[in-house]
């Protein structure tokens, strides 16, 4: 398998330079928005460095399988054209997406297997199961949110938040939410407070709180390092290889690998 | 329903007491080793105060439907004797129980219904579930728990992280446990470590851990009150009068209740 | 001493006089905006039940010594005119108070002595301190606040929340806050993020988060019981009895007890 | 400054080289049992690799200013004898120290300036001042101790619970420990439990429950990364370089730095 990876001067993307090097997968290109701010050391020796703009002939060039992206929305819509245009398989866990975004996704998929998860490590799949499963067997019980992450994040709650959510409106419902509350501000029947903390070098954590019954139940994941997140990403990514066009979940992964 | 309440100078037979109290249910008998020890404001004006030696004459006498206990292992096993006799169906909470009580219970139940549960919570149940869900997913991930309660609490760890644990077994099958840990003491591949913090006021924290590739769950459920097990126990009594002698668990009495 | 206590229908109101049972203290006015809402048996026999209203004549009546106050900010702008008109002291934990309450009870103080505090827990005194000295000492580090109370608390963020953001405030100087996060919300250099969950029967949970250089403190108080603010206040009416006119903080309390 | 680094084929030593490196610090000798088990890439092109038994000649020969350690206490008893032999000063924090340990880092001090310490962050050393304050004025609040570490940790507890510990000590004279509780075990007066949790790769979190009056605090740190106790070990090596012998304690580097 043959890689791309994308933002390989960012934080996300230097770790799955690293975990590449780690397992021993080959890295062809490392791509970034600004090719002079990557490290050479960050990758391996035989990676070519390559810029935004050059990214669409170097896929081709350089016969890529897969192109692996936690960078930002609008570099991401680029990347989905780039790859479908040179028939490459797109991981990506970026994050913040609107629905013109999604469209772009969706767009990639008709012409190569796209994967977009909002999260890909294990423990935060097992977690939206439980949250599910907790929601609906505790369903007079207030639902509330907190997570938190490292001061550098800019869209808040993360895309793993706002999965969780998801994973209790499909068991109750949709819900009202609030993203914070200030003043005369009662609890509305049903509604759920979302709680973004940024704070320092936090490198993940959600928690999940249901209340009722003078009692609570918190479900707290929390990521001891970004590598949990480049490993998975790197197994979507041998899993995607050689499938058929169309969008796939992690939870599809997953399972094949349980 | 007519119920007798034991240990009524205690802290969980006064919370039944006072439960009861709220949701007009009919305590005839407020039980106690030392009669003279009950506050009689704790109970309604006509419930008769009796000592346990006079237990067995007034359970007939009084034509008591359920007696719903609280107190420690070798009373339970007098309890349970004497409900056996007088026809009384048992609801019980007491923990610490060894191999010769839960004999007690299980003789008991040839003659009446018997509920015996470390816990009285829903959301202790529903936790249950969750982490037999989350050991059997992730199940290269150590385990290991965390239970807190107040400083008078006398067993450990307490009935609520047994039963806990034997979720974790059912998923996984039979692991070591270590009670705590000092020196050199490395952690043996599939042990579990068990924590019984006792401090304070606490009401009752428990907490498992599910820990591995570089990220953590931790299931943790949290009692603002006694009141939640002394709820769940009067519902329990509530659900038992009138059933075929037998033993019951407080799992059934919620699966009706849904 | 003899004391009044207002809200005697309402959640701490009901703390108080439980409390003030429990160490014989003398309760002679319970007081209610609606009297006929307050629980007889919730008081002791010869505690006068007296409607809002009719607190002006009563207090003077029932040589009432100190009037313990938790209920909301209008209430209490009315009782604190009551108290100097009698000459009683006032312990009040009312939160959620504007200017023009604060003048209501400043008026007071000029008359009769006056101890308003958003919180009468120690623990939560001694927390104000060491969240001051931890933002002084890791003074380049993230602040965030998560507090936690039950669904039927109005006011966002706590009154507890507030001080200890001041004590934040006192040690490095003042700080912008924001009531949650959505959207695009990159965190600002020195911002504070406080965050009010409200979830089931939580008493009340206060947790100050202070993040950077790959660490994280948090230092977290937790309530068991209502009774611990009930208590403080009583110890507060207890000190504050017979002082001179002015205004006084729940910290003196503690120090002169210490 | 001229560093040799030892362990360099272990978690903490990859660390501390890692962190050298972004700092431009100069690792002029990566130090290991098997000299061949020491990843080349780890460290900077001009550092020499050197086994255990060749280190005394190689510390003169390359006039290494000071040495950083963080191994296990046999191995450390060497490095801290062949310090003093060549005249470099050792800052070290390997935990799990005996007497015996402890008393050749003595003798190093006579000859060089050496500095151990349990933990190398900022955040821990606030910690251990807020915990010494909450003892003393929660006097009467129970203590009990939590800390989790990855599971391949083989002391219990941390070396860094252990100072914590001492805080509390020093605030209220020295208490009974307890490591774990099991069966009938209720609480002595006093007694504080400390609970090691060993589970996955958590980097190191430390939690210290005070408990009392219907309340609890919990002064809780968290390491993000191993890397924050790499650069306190880089800051104090800077210190260090250059004092009298000695022995001395991070608290001095920290005030310095401050």
């Amino acid at each position: 398998m043959r890689l791309a990876v994308t933002g390989a001067s960012g934080r996300m993307g230097g770790e799955v330079l690293a975990a590449a090097a780690d397992r021993d997968a080959s890295v062809v290109l490392a791509v970034s928005s600004d090719a002079d701010t990557v490290d050479p050391t960050s990758a391996e020796a035989d990676t070519e460095i390559v810029a935004d703009a050059d990214l669409p002939a170097a896929l081709a060039a350089h016969e890529v399988d897969v192109l692996v992206d936690f960078t930002a929305p609008a570099a991401l819509a680029d990347y989905a054209a780039a790859c479908a245009d040179a028939g490459v398989a797109l991981v990506t866990g970026t994050t913040g997406l609107t629905d013109e975004h999604r469209a772009a996704l969706a767009d990639a998929a008709d012409s190569v297997p796209v994967l977009h998860a909002p999260n890909f490590s294990k423990g935060v799949a097992v977690l939206h199961r439980l949250v599910g499963d907790a929601a609906a067997a505790l369903a007079d019980y207030d639902v509330e949110l907190v997570e938190a992450h490292h001061d550098g994040k800019t869209d808040a709650p993360s895309g793993t938040a706002l999965s969780l959510l998801d994973a209790v409106d499909d068991a109750r419902g949709e819900s009202p939410r609030v993203h914070g509350r200030e003043g005369e501000a009662p609890r509305r029947e049903g509604e759920i407070g979302v709680h973004a903390v940024r704070a320092g070098d936090v490198t993940g954590m959600h928690e999940v709180w249901l209340a009722g019954g003078r009692e609570e139940l918190r479900l707290t994941h929390r990521a001891e390092s970004r590598r949990v997140f480049a490993e998975g990403a790197l197994d979507a990514a041998a899993w995607l290889a050689g499938r058929d066009a169309g969008e796939y979940s992690f939870a599809e992964v997953l399972e094949v690998g349980a």
